[in-house]
């Protein structure tokens, strides 16, 4: 990028995914600016930006996976403060975000909560959102502000394309992870399948089996969700699998939530490899051999350039 | 419901669906509030509230159907009028909402027209909206305002048990219909299936043949979807059922939208039966014998009352 | 304009006068933004901005006549699409502003519609309005926003010099146009007359005299309005005129609303020229000898290139 | 009205004009709310509310004529502390509504002052606003809240109508006051005329004579204007209409603004009496014999009534 | 109260302070509102609100002491459930409203974290504000909606009085304290005293010694603080003072928050006593004999009422 | 700076404090904008800006000293003009922020008058505020825009410090002006004192006395406040601090209002010396020999420099 585009723009990072932040500042071939953030004693959190960003484009990088009230409030005070700073456009690059399951009524008198994240983000000062596969594409209409969404299927994909395996079948966990399923289908010519959670599923007392619409028998599963959080889903769909007949079970998904007791759940499983992504730091207790992690930090890296230069990003969202 | 609360509730009609309100206020007990909407030689709307409505509570029921610009700017126009005319609130009861498949960037440089849609509204004043089933739940969430979502699954659901057909299979006619499809599977006590719409059948020249996922053949299909535009899909999937195997095919859904040449290619198809409701009037050269209209009225008239009446409205959506 | 203002700078079209806006463009030097409107077949409006405006100044054209809910919901998409496409500002340039002659309540529970549209417009997302002869200059404070009003006036008067008519008496077809008719009669050095719509007038049983105020006899008389719709006011008038002893009468206006029976009511009339612009682009059918046409297309355009440009706007007012 | 409503209605008044405050609550029987607004020693206001207001409709009667910079501040700072003492409702009563005539931009980079009052009202906190005779009516749709505008057109017509005056002339000061003169001649049944304000006048060479279209000579000449404020117009006018041959010159308007010299030159002038309601408080050395006030407080007492009764108030606007 | 109020009026709580709740809700004599919050495996909060709070006045109890962004979250998600399920006003009452001492910008570039806390809650849909001592009272200018802020010390210092100590001194532990302390010695006609934070004591090297300004030699002692964190500063004083002779030393706040390791130093200090108040709640291993804890239960009981029953709270506010 | 950002960046004066802003431009190097501010017969401002500012950086200096409404409202019309015609940024340069005192409600129903005035400033257009010394820090958490906030105090110091005066004691006069003591006292190395208002000195029929804590005999003593008003606290204050056997007294403060009588009462006190700044215009007869004017013209000026140039302003707050 041009130096005059370069200067003008700064990337700052907050607490709860330093290793990718450091990863695009140097695709970027930038520095990280600096700022600490730091609790008092009595948990609230203090924030220092130690270099001047008047008239700055700002880009802030965090992800509010857990403690995600923590990491989401992080954020909004630091848009908060850079506004007051009078930073020129405060970007947010938000790889995983949070609470983005809470995206409708679902029953009288739920909450919507990500739409009130949306609402705080552009209270507090936000101009622009930077994500990564939402739950729900439909949470772009959550924002009056632009929002770009990048998918991190095509690298899920590209890895799975490299693997070569024959005979694949794309299997959706839930009724409503069709769509994704054709999507990455469609990228390696197979066909879908998916477990259909019907009310019977529901019943506590009935959770040995599960439902299967389309066929399995003698293919190489590979499960696809957008996450994967206590990994009940995923590990038990792959024991279902095995029992119908598949010659083996991949899983994959962009944001690894990995929620206790995933890590050992998926241990304990036949799934042979879970493939996902740095949207959400690993801790180091989880990183275990069966987890691949591939790296969104180029894709994010090329969207913040783009952005900054005023370039056309949809090629950023070709397969 | 008292007569106090009665007696401050209006509700008015606007053009798109005059039959609809009037069974809703008949439901309720109530008189049509008295307003007069018109066109200038220029086709600007010329909008007249015949009687005070200084105080009340307004019911104002308007479905945003095809002209459907039309019929939203006389939404909007009649919203401004009431707001400075003092109404206490206006309660925007929008049985069908149009532009509801624009909820989400799916390309780059794309509306998200549902939103704008929201946002419209809210700055014209409404209070409170009364939809019946949205294209996505998420829907609700691009309002600030409360959003009421009826569900016309159970009216549609309670037609077909009383047919009391046999060994049913609930189909999907597109990959992120599979949801729609399990609930009503779900009241039925029945398996789905789904139509898998890859890469190959997008091709235009290859559309003689689509993928099932799922076992239809021997079974009465019932194909469901939110709504029912050109019917294109539903008669291709129907045809392809009774290839398939299937017994015999009907088809439902909410909205019937049914542009050109959607009752014709119905006409034509192997689709028994229609079923659907009347959120959206049908014109009278569309009304042929297999299209079986079911009345939402009753459901908006319960829900207008229990608003009214500031009572639970959670009944309302228990199936 | 220097190279650099011209490359941040982006000119759209949309549906309601295309004619209007290549001229613009030529008369810049610029190529016209591409994109397309099309309709679904249940006639909702489906956009593509088929190139990025990422950081660039638009200028998009639209006239919102007839059908004006169309173009009307036109002009909001696009304003959404671009704001969430990330454009820099959204200048709207729309030379005819329709609804703008309901903008006061003149009775109780009228809407101020003209209002409405200011605020859908600054909703959706708007950052400037150029505009050509409001109604009522008021409108301009509807907007929080900057409204760039042009007056065409001088472009009509121009002509009339040019055509060099002696005892020219210009004329108000009604009360509230005195102070146009002052501004062009100060112009051309010309008295002024009006048609006093009283309330006999206004007895339908009594149509066929009008009161005159100020002398007509003699005289070559230019009837002037802000737009002519039906044109009923400017055709009896001239009647009235000729009946008066007027030696021949021409009429003027900016806006050519001319909705049925507009043309043949004209033809049929003793007014020898009616002269307007093309704010509005008139249909073929509506092309008859007796309307000539004057381009505004160099004074939007001037006024687009002092804008970009960041230069004082004011000499564009002068006479 | 019901004790039930008027127990929660409570009415104060600010400094501008007290006297026709009290003869407001006199006719509706109430008593005058309780508060003081005093100075600071540096020009300050400081203000205390004396009663409880929470959950209070308040009515707040403020005109802001000369000093209005400082009557505007009384009344947004009023506003303000109404809202956090938990006023239900803040209804502003605005008999004259100051810098009503900045509505508009006539020329570049000119404010439009009477947006930015309404502007601000509606962020103090004002629910609605209830007014007489607005410069131009557009100046509702400079709010988003309702705005009952009032008319003393009827007021002034009726003490015309009982002085049984015969062949009378209405006659409009200014090119754009012919609307106002058409409506008083209405109701008077009488003709009108004007004075032509065109360039030859504005040449300050040139002021001794004016332009009159219409005739005057042998007749009653009633001047009629929103607002009298130097009163260079009317004098100058009362003084070209006796030179036409008019009999006997009366002048009346809404708002008496009377600014140096005002008074005086009426004194000097042919106008036989100024007819102007009490909007604007009259200080003793501007009470002179040829000044006759009239009352409008029965006209806002009624207004303020129907409005806390939710009844309609069409029936106050007809003549 | 009257039983038509109460009907109207719900009370919940949140999850940081229930026994204060409890004691609030008897006070009154109403039932709790049933809720439940819970947590994802996550870390993300799920709220159901499990009866019909339709049209009613809601009054939401949470403090926001450690930890904070967690009970904020908490707040924060509730209110925008309340206004989705349609409640007629959400009063947020919040005894210890944290993050209220990053009031200011004291460096560049800092945050104002309660201002920005302010906003969040009035865009997530907060119609009032009851709190007890602000750290600095000008936060109440930080919001739009009404804000009523109790204090505590009147409660405070009659458990003084009442202790019948003679020859009391308050002291301010900080410059900013001493409008606190005279507002105590008011109550309690007693000298005040500083300690005067200076560079000197600033400098981490020297904290052996503090400067006081004021006599307190032979005197009881009494510090008061808004809050107690650390209880750095009140311990450190507390040594001091007995150093510069005092008889006994008592320390009082109003909120406890009492972060590692307040409590061990506090029982190792010569403080005879910390009086506070149950704004936020003890942990049970904190409650040590030193520390006496007094209800403000029966306070925001009274401010409920009045605020239910529009009745007017100056009287609470007396000492 | 550089020329292309001084060629963008325009300053422009009302009428409070002309010689201020000539100085700031002189010291900035550039012209002063051409406007005029004019008044009406009537009072009302009439507004002129002579220069296009299109696209241009705005710096508007203003104070708000008396009388305050009128210079309050010149800023809000001309922030609205300037926003209206096309301002790229409008910084409003506010030196003496009037009704700051007002910050907080004190008493129940008192106004927040200087968040009003924050509000109405927003919605006027600012885009930034730049002041010194706001009465309370906290003030600018009432904007949602940046305020940069200079102090004056260094300069004061610096005078002080040349001075050379020995054994000084800074006094607060008030209990809540200890913090800006102690900051002036560090400065100089200083000792403070303050005087304690308590509630035996509000008793108005004993004045004769003052209570000081600290020790002040024969020192220097230097009595500091935000601004002197009516200077009865200082001239009551410099007499005590003589009793108590000061050898001289000195008073500063940053605004001076100088109410009257502040002149006289301080030209009969014993103070020696009242050092301020040139925030607020002194007029010809305030202008006493013991009346020292400091200029803050060059921190100001030196403030909008680097806001242009966007560079770090934090070294100006440095002492």
């Amino acid at each position: 990028m041009t130096s005059s585009n370069k200067s003008n723009m700064k990337i700052f990072s907050l607490n709860s995914n330093l290793p990718l932040a450091e990863e695009i500042v140097q695709h970027i071939g930038v520095n990280m600016g600096k700022s600490s953030i730091k609790r008092f004693s009595d948990g609230e959190i203090q924030m220092n930006i130690e270099e001047s960003i008047r008239g700055c484009d700002i880009y802030l990088i965090q992800s509010t996976n857990q403690p995600g009230n923590d990491y989401l409030m992080e954020l909004l005070i630091m848009v908060d403060a850079m506004k007051r700073a009078s930073a020129k456009t405060i970007n947010c690059v938000i790889p995983y975000f949070g609470y983005s399951r809470q995206d409708r009524k679902a029953r009288s008198r739920e909450p919507i909560t990500a739409k009130l994240i949306a609402n705080l983000l552009e209270k507090a000062g936000a101009d622009r959102v930077i994500t990564v596969d939402l739950h729900a594409p439909q949470v772009q209409g959550f924002f009056n502000i632009p929002v770009d969404q990048l998918l991190a299927r095509p690298i899920l994909a590209k890895y799975f394309v490299e693997k070569n395996l024959d005979d694949v079948v794309v299997v959706a966990p839930e009724n409503n992870g069709v769509v994704r399923a054709r999507h990455l289908g469609n990228i390696l010519h197979a066909p879908i399948a998916l477990i259909d959670r019907n009310r019977r599923l529901e019943d506590p007392t009935c959770t040995s089996a599960m439902d299967f619409i389309g066929d399995v028998a003698g293919k190489t599963a590979i499960i696809i969700d957008d996450m994967v959080d206590t990994a009940r889903t995923i590990t038990t769909a792959s024991r279902a699998l095995m029992e119908k007949g598949a010659k083996e079970v991949y899983a994959c998904c962009t944001h690894p939530v990995l929620s206790e007791p995933a890590v050992s759940w998926i241990e304990e499983s036949p799934i042979k490899e879970l493939v996902t992504t740095n949207t959400i730091l690993l801790q180091e207790e989880k990183k275990i051999e069966k987890i691949k992690t591939l790296s969104i930090a180029p894709l994010l890296g090329e969207m913040i350039i783009k952005v900054q230069e005023e370039k056309s990003v949809s090629t950023l969202f070709e397969l």
